[in-house]
């Protein structure tokens, strides 16, 4: 099958990938859209040592699910972490933390950017009618925004500060601006900062956030700079939460945080029905952050575009 | 009036202090005891640049207070923090982060290791005749250990690991015992070690812990090892209660945090209320951690001896 493949770091296009071998309990996909996240940006710079396919947000078809044959022929999103079910972990409902977990196109699993991919049956959603497609590849993204409030009560009257509106602070975005929060979103992103306008989220200069104030900061650069300001705008008290992975170390006065009874909270993958719910209303609709579609073929030069500053989301359609 | 004076780090005793003058709204006190606790220590190491008289753990008398003579002749403990009441934290509850706070022996306001020190009224709390001096000098830092239960609620099928005996880590021990959490203790210390097996708190070794494993971890060594035993006992998606202050900053692997959604909560002053509760009802009894106890004339000597390895409450009478 056609598909692209990184390794060492070098990500090509493909035409003699095999298709994937379908398990019990498994499902084979056919992929109609993969999104481009910056995760996959930055296993191709190397922060990730995976070999294999990459790409883990898609909306896609069951083709073959031999166990499972009301699956056959259902448009499908799906969650990420293959999990063995078995483990404390597992037992105890944190499937995403899973001690023998793989990751779709991130560890030991490959993932999306493909004609096919292949997923244990009980990751999959079906997509509702009314979600097309366009929109459908936001799932996985959208869910890892609300793992937020899964973690975070988030209340009428905070003060909450986003800092980066990339592909998944703008999902933040929506999904804060939809609480009565006070919400204050930066970006230095032009296009990211309209799109911000456009839906009502108010946008704030970083020179004007107003320091030691914030109930609640969302840090969503992944820069220690986004870092030092969470740290900054944050109110004694107050919850620093991390939606992005850092490069290399921090480090931190780590004191301050005792005497300011700061919370830092690290957040990653979460829930995938309030997601659907949030795409199936139509309250949430990210499909306007899409970019461009690329077609497999020329998934290198989608990812090159992908890269540049400020972009959001880029599509490929095998 | 007799005191100890902190000023360049240099720690000494004196005989020439005013007694201080007591404004409106404040009570003047006569001190009982005073405890020497680790902050204490640090601020004679030059960790704080206070100048005065340190010492902010205490039980004394109301002597004058003039526009509340309900409460003279009261023995009293008392809050440590002085605030404002005006700001907007003070109008939150969050007095403990008052933006014009001053903190009794160690920050613009003088403390304990005197014969006198002042506090605001509402700082005041009536200690019950059945609590004995030795055992009302451990309602400060007893309040501290119970801000880890405001902060984070600590379940009955939780594995808590805690780092550190000492001063505060026995104090947080014995109020962790009292759920039914399953707790583990980790100390280097013989003597605090026989003190958590007295009240049949489990000890473990520290080669011994079990890895990414614990519900709750709380570090109250506040040192760097501490810090990465921590890190390294906690189960994803578990907390981190930093209950100590470090020496300098901190470098920490900040993505794993995310990947893991650990999270990390700073923790200080606590409540007095359920502390004196404890106290009153005996169910906890610290006055066991009592090592020794100083004339205030030799006070010096007292940090010196608490300054030694492992050693728990050294008290100053005046």
């Amino acid at each position: 099958m056609k598909g692209l493949w990184l390794e060492n770091q070098r990500l090509s296009y493909r035409d003699d990938l095999p298709i994937p071998v379908v398990r019990h309990g498994e499902a084979l996909i056919k992929i109609r859209y993969a999104g481009i996240c910056a995760t996959d940006l930055e296993m191709v710079r190397g922060y990730y040592p995976f070999t294999g396919i990459p790409g883990h947000e898609f909306v896609g078809d069951v083709v073959s699910c031999e166990d499972r044959p009301d699956l056959l022929g259902k448009r499908i999103v799906g969650e990420i972490n293959i999990t063995c079910g078995n483990c404390d972990r597992c037992k105890r409902g944190e499937r995403t933390h899973c001690r023998n977990r793989k990751v779709l196109g991130i560890n030991q699993w490959n993932g999306v950017f493909a004609e096919y991919c292949v997923l244990p049956q009980s990751n999959l959603y079906e997509v509702p009618h009314s979600i097309s497609d366009e929109t459908a590849i936001f799932t996985e993204p959208l869910a890892a925004a609300l793992e937020i409030q899964q973690q975070v009560h988030i209340k009428p009257n905070d003060h909450v500060l986003l800092i980066g509106a990339g592909r998944l602070g703008q999902l933040i975005a929506y999904t804060l601006a939809l609480t009565s929060c006070k919400l204050q979103v930066v970006t230095r992103h032009a296009n990211q900062k309209a799109m911000l306008l456009k839906k009502s989220i108010p946008v704030i200069d970083e020179l004007k956030i107003q320091m030691s104030a914030m109930d609640i900061v969302i840090e969503a650069t992944g820069s220690p700079h986004g870092f030092d300001i969470a740290r900054r705008a944050v109110r004694p008290g107050g919850i620093i939460v991390l939606k992005s992975t850092y490069k290399g170390d921090l480090t931190l006065n780590m004191s301050s945080i005792v005497v300011d009874e700061i919370k830092i909270v690290g957040s990653r993958c979460g829930p995938f029905d309030p997601a659907i719910r949030y795409l199936n209303t139509g309250i949430i609709d990210p499909a306007s952050m899409i970019d461009s579609i690329y077609e497999l073929e020329n998934g290198v030069a989608a990812f090159e575009h992908a890269a540049a500053p400020g972009i959001l989301k880029v599509l490929i359609k095998p």
